[in-house]
Protein backbone atom coordinates (compact mmCIF):
# COMPACT_ATOMS: atom_id res chain seq x y z
CA UNK A 1 0.00 0.00 0.00
CA UNK A 2 1.09 3.27 -0.54
CA UNK A 3 2.30 5.66 2.17
CA UNK A 4 -0.41 8.53 3.05
CA UNK A 5 0.75 11.71 2.41
CA UNK A 6 1.08 14.51 5.49
CA UNK A 7 1.20 17.20 5.98
CA UNK A 8 2.38 19.21 8.95
CA UNK A 9 2.39 22.49 9.87
CA UNK A 10 1.94 24.58 13.52
CA UNK A 11 1.56 28.34 14.85
CA UNK A 12 3.84 27.90 17.74
CA UNK A 13 7.19 28.01 14.95
CA UNK A 14 8.94 25.07 13.47
CA UNK A 15 11.42 24.84 16.42
CA UNK A 16 8.98 24.86 18.66
CA UNK A 17 8.94 21.03 20.43
CA UNK A 18 5.22 20.78 19.63
CA UNK A 19 5.88 20.07 16.26
CA UNK A 20 8.49 17.89 17.04
CA UNK A 21 6.56 15.74 18.91
CA UNK A 22 4.10 15.35 15.87
CA UNK A 23 6.15 14.81 12.72
CA UNK A 24 8.01 11.99 15.00
CA UNK A 25 4.30 10.56 15.61
CA UNK A 26 3.49 11.15 11.59
CA UNK A 27 6.78 9.83 10.29
CA UNK A 28 5.63 6.58 11.64
CA UNK A 29 2.44 6.75 9.80
CA UNK A 30 3.75 8.07 6.27
CA UNK A 31 5.14 10.91 4.23
CA UNK A 32 5.39 13.93 6.03
CA UNK A 33 6.09 17.14 4.72
CA UNK A 34 6.18 19.86 7.12
CA UNK A 35 5.82 23.79 6.24
CA UNK A 36 5.54 26.06 9.00
CA UNK A 37 6.01 29.51 10.69
CA UNK A 38 9.67 30.63 10.90
CA UNK A 39 8.28 32.64 13.95
CA UNK A 40 5.30 32.15 16.46
CA UNK A 41 2.45 33.12 15.17
CA UNK A 42 -0.23 32.38 18.15
CA UNK A 43 -3.24 34.23 18.02
CA UNK A 44 -3.04 34.83 14.34
CA UNK A 45 -6.37 33.25 13.68
CA UNK A 46 -7.22 32.92 9.83
CA UNK A 47 -4.61 35.57 8.65
CA UNK A 48 -3.26 35.82 5.87
CA UNK A 49 -0.71 37.81 4.08
CA UNK A 50 -1.64 40.35 1.35
CA UNK A 51 0.53 43.38 1.70
CA UNK A 52 3.64 41.85 2.05
CA UNK A 53 5.53 39.32 -0.03
CA UNK A 54 6.28 34.94 1.44
CA UNK A 55 9.40 33.78 2.03
CA UNK A 56 9.59 30.05 2.05
CA UNK A 57 13.35 27.88 2.94
CA UNK A 58 14.26 24.37 2.85
CA UNK A 59 15.47 23.71 6.64
CA UNK A 60 17.10 20.33 7.70
CA UNK A 61 15.28 19.98 11.64
CA UNK A 62 13.69 17.25 11.02
CA UNK A 63 15.79 13.71 10.27
CA UNK A 64 14.71 12.49 6.88
CA UNK A 65 11.39 15.00 6.65
CA UNK A 66 11.42 17.61 4.03
CA UNK A 67 10.63 20.69 5.96
CA UNK A 68 10.10 24.63 5.00
CA UNK A 69 10.03 27.12 7.14
CA UNK A 70 7.84 30.25 5.88
CA UNK A 71 7.41 34.00 6.71
CA UNK A 72 3.77 34.03 6.66
CA UNK A 73 1.19 33.01 8.72
CA UNK A 74 -0.11 29.39 9.87
CA UNK A 75 -3.05 29.73 7.20
CA UNK A 76 -0.35 31.10 4.53
CA UNK A 77 1.80 27.70 5.69
CA UNK A 78 -0.96 25.95 4.39
CA UNK A 79 -1.59 27.81 0.91
CA UNK A 80 2.03 27.19 0.34
CA UNK A 81 2.09 23.77 0.96
CA UNK A 82 -0.08 23.26 -1.19
CA UNK A 83 0.60 25.01 -4.03
CA UNK A 84 3.73 25.48 -4.40
CA UNK A 85 5.77 22.80 -2.09
CA UNK A 86 3.72 19.72 -3.13
CA UNK A 87 2.30 21.77 -6.31
CA UNK A 88 -0.90 19.13 -7.58
CA UNK A 89 -0.72 16.51 -4.65
CA UNK A 90 -3.06 16.38 -2.27
CA UNK A 91 -2.10 15.31 1.43
CA UNK A 92 -4.25 12.57 2.89
CA UNK A 93 -4.31 14.11 6.26
CA UNK A 94 -3.24 17.36 7.45
CA UNK A 95 -2.26 17.66 10.90
CA UNK A 96 -1.30 20.90 13.08
CA UNK A 97 0.30 21.67 16.67
CA UNK A 98 0.98 20.17 18.91
CA UNK A 99 0.37 23.67 20.62
CA UNK A 100 1.60 24.62 23.20
CA UNK A 101 -1.67 25.76 25.56
CA UNK A 102 -5.42 25.01 24.91
CA UNK A 103 -7.42 25.69 22.00
CA UNK A 104 -10.56 24.89 23.77
CA UNK A 105 -13.88 26.48 23.74
CA UNK A 106 -14.17 29.91 21.45
CA UNK A 107 -10.22 29.94 21.20
CA UNK A 108 -10.82 28.03 18.18
CA UNK A 109 -11.54 31.46 16.78
CA UNK A 110 -8.04 32.98 17.43
CA UNK A 111 -5.64 29.43 16.88
CA UNK A 112 -3.17 29.91 14.36
CA UNK A 113 -3.00 26.29 15.08
CA UNK A 114 -7.02 25.46 14.27
CA UNK A 115 -7.02 27.80 11.42
CA UNK A 116 -3.87 26.24 9.61
CA UNK A 117 -5.83 23.00 10.02
CA UNK A 118 -9.27 24.38 8.93
CA UNK A 119 -7.52 26.03 5.57
CA UNK A 120 -6.84 22.65 4.84
CA UNK A 121 -9.90 21.15 5.67
CA UNK A 122 -11.28 24.31 3.04
CA UNK A 123 -9.02 22.24 0.45
CA UNK A 124 -10.89 18.90 1.22
CA UNK A 125 -7.94 17.26 3.10
CA UNK A 126 -9.18 15.91 6.32
CA UNK A 127 -7.47 17.81 9.11
CA UNK A 128 -6.83 17.73 12.96
CA UNK A 129 -5.57 20.72 15.27
CA UNK A 130 -3.56 19.15 18.07
CA UNK A 131 -3.36 21.55 21.31
CA UNK A 132 -1.87 20.09 24.87
CA UNK A 133 -3.04 21.84 27.73
CA UNK A 134 0.28 23.30 28.70
CA UNK A 135 2.17 26.83 27.85
CA UNK A 136 5.56 25.49 28.72
CA UNK A 137 7.72 25.80 26.01
CA UNK A 138 9.44 22.73 27.81
CA UNK A 139 6.11 20.91 28.35
CA UNK A 140 6.02 17.31 27.92
CA UNK A 141 5.08 15.88 24.83
CA UNK A 142 5.19 12.00 25.53
CA UNK A 143 1.97 11.37 26.79
CA UNK A 144 0.28 13.24 24.15
CA UNK A 145 2.07 11.33 21.37
CA UNK A 146 0.56 8.31 22.60
CA UNK A 147 -2.74 9.25 21.54
CA UNK A 148 -1.83 11.44 18.80
CA UNK A 149 -0.77 8.42 16.66
CA UNK A 150 -4.19 6.45 18.30
CA UNK A 151 -5.97 9.28 16.47
CA UNK A 152 -3.96 9.95 13.52
CA UNK A 153 -4.25 5.83 12.47
CA UNK A 154 -7.66 5.65 13.18
CA UNK A 155 -8.35 8.66 10.89
CA UNK A 156 -6.15 7.63 8.34
CA UNK A 157 -7.36 4.18 7.90
CA UNK A 158 -11.20 5.04 8.10
CA UNK A 159 -11.71 8.61 7.26
CA UNK A 160 -13.38 11.60 8.56
CA UNK A 161 -16.87 10.71 6.96
CA UNK A 162 -19.14 13.85 6.83
CA UNK A 163 -16.85 16.53 8.42
CA UNK A 164 -13.49 17.29 7.62
CA UNK A 165 -11.51 19.10 10.45
CA UNK A 166 -11.45 17.80 14.08
CA UNK A 167 -10.03 20.10 16.98
CA UNK A 168 -8.56 17.77 19.74
CA UNK A 169 -7.01 18.85 23.03
CA UNK A 170 -4.82 17.58 25.64
CA UNK A 171 -5.24 17.58 28.93
CA UNK A 172 -1.85 18.00 30.77
CA UNK A 173 -1.63 14.87 32.76
CA UNK A 174 0.45 11.72 32.94
CA UNK A 175 -0.14 9.04 30.30
CA UNK A 176 -1.98 6.92 32.87
CA UNK A 177 -4.12 9.09 34.11
CA UNK A 178 -5.86 10.14 30.57
CA UNK A 179 -9.05 8.49 30.58
CA UNK A 180 -9.62 8.15 27.05
CA UNK A 181 -11.19 10.24 23.59
CA UNK A 182 -14.50 12.02 24.13
CA UNK A 183 -16.36 13.94 21.07
CA UNK A 184 -17.38 17.09 22.27
CA UNK A 185 -18.76 19.81 21.44
CA UNK A 186 -17.59 23.68 21.49
CA UNK A 187 -18.47 25.04 24.88
CA UNK A 188 -19.75 28.89 25.16
CA UNK A 189 -17.33 31.15 26.70
CA UNK A 190 -15.68 34.31 26.17
CA UNK A 191 -12.26 36.44 27.26
CA UNK A 192 -12.27 38.83 29.81
CA UNK A 193 -9.64 40.96 28.82
CA UNK A 194 -7.58 43.52 30.81
CA UNK A 195 -4.76 45.87 29.35
CA UNK A 196 -1.54 46.18 31.25
CA UNK A 197 -0.91 49.98 30.52
CA UNK A 198 2.67 51.31 30.40
CA UNK A 199 4.62 54.18 29.18
CA UNK A 200 7.65 54.18 26.88
CA UNK A 201 10.79 56.40 27.16
CA UNK A 202 9.40 58.84 24.66
CA UNK A 203 6.47 59.48 27.43
CA UNK A 204 3.65 57.64 24.92
CA UNK A 205 1.60 55.04 26.61
CA UNK A 206 1.30 51.35 25.43
CA UNK A 207 -1.22 47.95 26.34
CA UNK A 208 -0.46 44.45 26.81
CA UNK A 209 -3.21 42.46 26.25
CA UNK A 210 -4.08 39.70 29.03
CA UNK A 211 -6.69 38.58 30.19
CA UNK A 212 -8.94 35.57 31.80
CA UNK A 213 -11.02 32.69 30.56
CA UNK A 214 -14.32 32.33 31.75
CA UNK A 215 -16.98 29.91 30.64
CA UNK A 216 -20.43 28.88 32.53
CA UNK A 217 -21.22 25.54 29.76
CA UNK A 218 -19.94 22.90 31.56
CA UNK A 219 -22.64 20.33 30.15
CA UNK A 220 -20.87 16.93 30.17
CA UNK A 221 -20.76 17.02 26.49
CA UNK A 222 -18.40 20.25 26.45
CA UNK A 223 -14.81 20.34 25.78
CA UNK A 224 -13.97 22.50 28.52
CA UNK A 225 -15.74 19.47 30.58
CA UNK A 226 -14.36 16.57 29.39
CA UNK A 227 -10.38 18.15 29.37
CA UNK A 228 -11.46 19.12 33.61
CA UNK A 229 -12.65 14.93 33.49
CA UNK A 230 -9.13 14.06 32.55
CA UNK A 231 -10.41 13.11 28.98
CA UNK A 232 -9.09 14.04 25.47
CA UNK A 233 -11.75 16.58 23.53
CA UNK A 234 -12.42 16.40 19.82
CA UNK A 235 -15.14 18.75 18.42
CA UNK A 236 -15.44 17.88 14.65
CA UNK A 237 -15.62 21.55 13.62
CA UNK A 238 -16.28 23.40 10.11
CA UNK A 239 -16.39 26.43 8.25
CA UNK A 240 -19.91 27.55 7.63
CA UNK A 241 -20.70 30.18 10.65
CA UNK A 242 -24.36 30.46 9.04
CA UNK A 243 -26.26 31.08 12.85
CA UNK A 244 -29.60 28.73 11.00
CA UNK A 245 -31.68 29.50 14.05
CA UNK A 246 -31.18 33.11 14.35
CA UNK A 247 -31.80 32.83 9.85
CA UNK A 248 -35.14 31.00 10.36
CA UNK A 249 -36.54 34.04 13.30
CA UNK A 250 -34.64 36.78 11.82
CA UNK A 251 -37.17 38.93 13.79
CA UNK A 252 -35.27 42.12 12.95
CA UNK A 253 -35.99 41.65 9.41
CA UNK A 254 -39.27 43.15 10.09
CA UNK A 255 -39.82 46.77 10.64
CA UNK B 1 -34.52 58.43 24.97
CA UNK B 2 -31.12 57.94 25.70
CA UNK B 3 -28.89 57.77 22.41
CA UNK B 4 -27.64 54.28 21.63
CA UNK B 5 -23.82 54.03 21.86
CA UNK B 6 -22.45 52.83 18.30
CA UNK B 7 -18.64 51.43 18.38
CA UNK B 8 -17.53 51.54 14.14
CA UNK B 9 -14.12 49.45 13.12
CA UNK B 10 -13.38 48.49 10.19
CA UNK B 11 -10.18 46.36 8.39
CA UNK B 12 -9.39 48.96 5.83
CA UNK B 13 -8.03 51.36 8.12
CA UNK B 14 -9.28 54.57 10.01
CA UNK B 15 -8.88 57.22 6.82
CA UNK B 16 -10.58 54.78 4.29
CA UNK B 17 -13.70 55.87 2.47
CA UNK B 18 -15.87 53.21 3.83
CA UNK B 19 -15.27 53.75 7.42
CA UNK B 20 -15.75 57.28 6.25
CA UNK B 21 -19.73 56.22 5.23
CA UNK B 22 -20.19 53.92 8.00
CA UNK B 23 -19.62 56.50 10.59
CA UNK B 24 -21.89 59.68 8.62
CA UNK B 25 -24.35 56.94 8.57
CA UNK B 26 -23.96 55.72 12.35
CA UNK B 27 -23.89 59.65 14.03
CA UNK B 28 -27.88 59.99 12.83
CA UNK B 29 -29.16 57.39 15.03
CA UNK B 30 -26.69 57.06 18.11
CA UNK B 31 -23.35 58.49 20.07
CA UNK B 32 -20.36 57.21 18.16
CA UNK B 33 -16.89 55.88 19.22
CA UNK B 34 -14.61 54.53 16.56
CA UNK B 35 -11.81 52.79 17.23
CA UNK B 36 -9.90 51.07 13.93
CA UNK B 37 -6.55 50.17 12.74
CA UNK B 38 -3.70 52.73 11.89
CA UNK B 39 -2.86 50.71 8.48
CA UNK B 40 -4.76 48.49 6.32
CA UNK B 41 -5.22 45.21 7.98
CA UNK B 42 -7.79 42.82 5.50
CA UNK B 43 -7.14 39.67 5.70
CA UNK B 44 -6.06 39.94 9.13
CA UNK B 45 -9.26 37.25 10.07
CA UNK B 46 -9.73 37.07 13.56
CA UNK B 47 -5.82 37.84 15.03
CA UNK B 48 -5.07 39.06 17.63
CA UNK B 49 -1.68 40.62 19.02
CA UNK B 50 0.21 38.77 21.71
CA UNK B 51 3.52 39.14 20.93
CA UNK B 52 4.13 43.35 20.71
CA UNK B 53 2.46 46.30 22.50
CA UNK B 54 -0.53 48.28 21.17
CA UNK B 55 -0.91 51.58 20.94
CA UNK B 56 -3.84 53.66 20.61
CA UNK B 57 -4.02 56.88 19.73
CA UNK B 58 -6.58 59.83 19.49
CA UNK B 59 -7.04 61.77 16.50
CA UNK B 60 -9.54 64.31 14.67
CA UNK B 61 -11.10 62.53 11.70
CA UNK B 62 -14.77 62.56 11.70
CA UNK B 63 -16.76 65.57 13.02
CA UNK B 64 -17.95 65.52 15.93
CA UNK B 65 -17.03 62.15 16.82
CA UNK B 66 -14.28 60.69 19.47
CA UNK B 67 -12.20 58.31 17.06
CA UNK B 68 -8.70 56.05 18.25
CA UNK B 69 -6.33 54.90 15.70
CA UNK B 70 -4.88 51.63 16.95
CA UNK B 71 -1.51 49.71 15.89
CA UNK B 72 -3.36 46.19 16.28
CA UNK B 73 -5.89 44.28 14.40
CA UNK B 74 -9.60 45.05 13.91
CA UNK B 75 -9.80 42.48 16.93
CA UNK B 76 -7.52 44.24 18.93
CA UNK B 77 -9.59 47.35 18.11
CA UNK B 78 -12.82 46.24 19.42
CA UNK B 79 -10.81 44.85 22.65
CA UNK B 80 -9.08 47.90 23.38
CA UNK B 81 -12.32 49.81 22.30
CA UNK B 82 -14.55 48.02 24.90
CA UNK B 83 -11.71 47.77 27.90
CA UNK B 84 -9.77 50.65 27.67
CA UNK B 85 -11.93 53.61 25.53
CA UNK B 86 -15.18 52.75 26.56
CA UNK B 87 -13.78 51.06 30.39
CA UNK B 88 -17.22 49.91 31.91
CA UNK B 89 -19.46 51.23 29.24
CA UNK B 90 -20.87 48.62 26.49
CA UNK B 91 -22.06 49.45 22.99
CA UNK B 92 -25.74 49.09 22.18
CA UNK B 93 -24.97 48.42 18.70
CA UNK B 94 -20.94 47.64 16.74
CA UNK B 95 -20.83 48.43 13.27
CA UNK B 96 -17.62 47.03 11.03
CA UNK B 97 -16.92 48.49 7.70
CA UNK B 98 -18.36 49.22 5.29
CA UNK B 99 -15.26 46.80 3.64
CA UNK B 100 -13.89 47.53 0.25
CA UNK B 101 -14.48 44.54 -1.31
CA UNK B 102 -16.65 41.25 -0.61
CA UNK B 103 -16.86 39.06 2.72
CA UNK B 104 -19.47 36.66 1.29
CA UNK B 105 -19.19 32.51 1.49
CA UNK B 106 -16.07 31.78 3.07
CA UNK B 107 -14.66 34.91 3.14
CA UNK B 108 -15.70 35.76 6.41
CA UNK B 109 -12.85 33.54 7.70
CA UNK B 110 -9.75 35.52 6.30
CA UNK B 111 -11.99 38.93 6.82
CA UNK B 112 -10.88 41.49 9.23
CA UNK B 113 -14.26 43.38 9.03
CA UNK B 114 -16.34 40.26 10.03
CA UNK B 115 -14.04 38.95 12.77
CA UNK B 116 -13.89 42.76 14.63
CA UNK B 117 -17.99 42.12 14.33
CA UNK B 118 -18.07 38.55 15.68
CA UNK B 119 -15.40 40.00 18.70
CA UNK B 120 -18.16 42.28 19.46
CA UNK B 121 -20.68 39.67 19.13
CA UNK B 122 -18.81 37.59 21.60
CA UNK B 123 -19.02 40.22 24.25
CA UNK B 124 -22.70 40.03 23.68
CA UNK B 125 -23.42 43.21 21.35
CA UNK B 126 -25.18 43.45 18.35
CA UNK B 127 -22.84 43.39 15.87
CA UNK B 128 -22.79 43.59 12.22
CA UNK B 129 -20.19 44.17 9.08
CA UNK B 130 -20.94 45.32 6.07
CA UNK B 131 -19.13 45.20 2.71
CA UNK B 132 -19.52 46.37 0.01
CA UNK B 133 -18.96 44.45 -3.75
CA UNK B 134 -16.11 47.06 -5.17
CA UNK B 135 -12.64 46.69 -3.74
CA UNK B 136 -11.80 50.30 -5.01
CA UNK B 137 -10.30 52.93 -2.92
CA UNK B 138 -12.94 55.13 -4.36
CA UNK B 139 -16.10 53.08 -4.32
CA UNK B 140 -19.02 55.14 -4.38
CA UNK B 141 -20.64 54.19 -0.71
CA UNK B 142 -23.80 56.31 -0.98
CA UNK B 143 -26.28 53.55 -2.18
CA UNK B 144 -24.89 51.30 0.20
CA UNK B 145 -25.36 54.21 3.01
CA UNK B 146 -28.80 54.13 2.30
CA UNK B 147 -29.37 50.34 2.80
CA UNK B 148 -27.29 50.34 6.09
CA UNK B 149 -28.98 53.06 7.48
CA UNK B 150 -32.47 51.29 7.42
CA UNK B 151 -31.02 47.81 8.88
CA UNK B 152 -28.68 49.89 11.43
CA UNK B 153 -31.96 51.35 12.70
CA UNK B 154 -34.22 48.32 12.52
CA UNK B 155 -31.54 46.22 14.36
CA UNK B 156 -31.46 49.25 17.49
CA UNK B 157 -35.39 49.36 17.39
CA UNK B 158 -35.62 45.23 17.53
CA UNK B 159 -32.69 43.71 18.39
CA UNK B 160 -30.73 40.64 16.92
CA UNK B 161 -33.01 38.23 18.54
CA UNK B 162 -31.20 35.39 18.86
CA UNK B 163 -28.29 35.62 16.82
CA UNK B 164 -25.71 38.71 17.78
CA UNK B 165 -23.90 39.12 14.17
CA UNK B 166 -24.83 39.62 10.88
CA UNK B 167 -23.13 39.34 7.83
CA UNK B 168 -24.42 41.96 5.39
CA UNK B 169 -23.01 42.32 1.70
CA UNK B 170 -23.99 45.43 -0.61
CA UNK B 171 -23.72 44.77 -4.09
CA UNK B 172 -22.37 47.23 -6.39
CA UNK B 173 -25.42 48.77 -7.67
CA UNK B 174 -27.36 52.10 -8.38
CA UNK B 175 -29.80 52.31 -5.72
CA UNK B 176 -32.41 52.06 -7.65
CA UNK B 177 -30.95 48.74 -8.83
CA UNK B 178 -30.55 47.49 -5.58
CA UNK B 179 -33.59 44.74 -5.29
CA UNK B 180 -33.92 44.74 -1.39
CA UNK B 181 -32.46 42.64 1.66
CA UNK B 182 -31.84 38.80 1.82
CA UNK B 183 -31.31 36.29 4.60
CA UNK B 184 -28.85 33.83 3.49
CA UNK B 185 -26.74 31.23 4.71
CA UNK B 186 -22.96 30.76 3.60
CA UNK B 187 -22.05 29.70 0.47
CA UNK B 188 -19.68 26.60 -0.15
CA UNK B 189 -17.05 27.91 -1.16
CA UNK B 190 -12.97 28.27 -1.79
CA UNK B 191 -10.35 30.20 -2.70
CA UNK B 192 -8.06 28.68 -5.64
CA UNK B 193 -4.75 29.71 -5.08
CA UNK B 194 -1.68 30.66 -7.64
CA UNK B 195 1.28 32.55 -5.87
CA UNK B 196 3.33 34.93 -8.01
CA UNK B 197 6.84 34.00 -7.66
CA UNK B 198 9.44 36.64 -8.19
CA UNK B 199 12.95 37.20 -7.06
CA UNK B 200 14.84 39.71 -5.15
CA UNK B 201 18.03 41.79 -5.55
CA UNK B 202 20.22 38.88 -3.61
CA UNK B 203 18.72 36.14 -6.09
CA UNK B 204 16.14 35.14 -2.78
CA UNK B 205 12.37 33.98 -4.14
CA UNK B 206 9.32 35.28 -2.94
CA UNK B 207 6.03 35.21 -3.14
CA UNK B 208 2.56 37.22 -3.76
CA UNK B 209 -0.86 35.29 -2.69
CA UNK B 210 -2.96 35.50 -5.77
CA UNK B 211 -6.02 33.59 -6.61
CA UNK B 212 -9.36 32.75 -7.82
CA UNK B 213 -12.41 32.41 -6.04
CA UNK B 214 -15.13 29.60 -6.75
CA UNK B 215 -18.31 28.26 -5.20
CA UNK B 216 -20.66 25.78 -7.02
CA UNK B 217 -23.30 26.85 -4.37
CA UNK B 218 -25.79 28.52 -6.41
CA UNK B 219 -29.11 27.76 -4.45
CA UNK B 220 -31.50 30.85 -4.03
CA UNK B 221 -30.59 31.00 -0.38
CA UNK B 222 -27.04 31.61 -0.86
CA UNK B 223 -25.62 34.80 0.04
CA UNK B 224 -23.33 34.29 -3.35
CA UNK B 225 -27.00 33.77 -5.51
CA UNK B 226 -28.56 36.55 -3.67
CA UNK B 227 -25.90 39.30 -4.80
CA UNK B 228 -25.86 38.09 -8.11
CA UNK B 229 -29.52 38.83 -8.17
CA UNK B 230 -29.14 42.83 -6.61
CA UNK B 231 -30.41 41.67 -3.34
CA UNK B 232 -28.37 42.75 -0.66
CA UNK B 233 -27.39 39.57 1.69
CA UNK B 234 -27.55 39.13 5.01
CA UNK B 235 -26.02 35.99 6.66
CA UNK B 236 -26.93 35.60 10.18
CA UNK B 237 -23.90 34.04 11.92
CA UNK B 238 -21.92 32.92 14.97
CA UNK B 239 -18.88 31.40 16.80
CA UNK B 240 -19.95 28.24 17.53
CA UNK B 241 -17.78 26.35 14.89
CA UNK B 242 -19.34 22.82 16.28
CA UNK B 243 -20.05 20.35 13.41
CA UNK B 244 -22.90 18.86 15.26
CA UNK B 245 -24.01 16.14 12.49
CA UNK B 246 -20.16 15.10 11.97
CA UNK B 247 -20.08 14.65 16.26
CA UNK B 248 -23.23 12.36 15.84
CA UNK B 249 -21.68 10.16 12.99
CA UNK B 250 -17.72 10.11 14.34
CA UNK B 251 -17.76 6.84 12.66
CA UNK B 252 -13.53 7.90 12.97
CA UNK B 253 -13.93 7.11 16.51
CA UNK B 254 -14.61 2.96 15.33
CA UNK B 255 -11.21 1.26 15.30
Amino acid sequence: MKKPLILVTNDDGITAKGIKALVEVAKKLGEVIVVAPDSPQSGMGHAITIHDPLRLKKVDIFEGVDAYECSGTPVDCVKLGKYVVLKNRTPDLCVSGINHGSNVAINILYSGTMSAAMEASLEGVDSIGFSLLDFNADADFEPAKVWVEKLMRSVLENGLKGGKLLNVNIPKLPLEEIKGMKVCYQSDSRWVEEFQENTDPMGNKYYWITGSFVTNDLTDESDVRALESGYISIVPSMHDLTDYQAARDSKWMEE
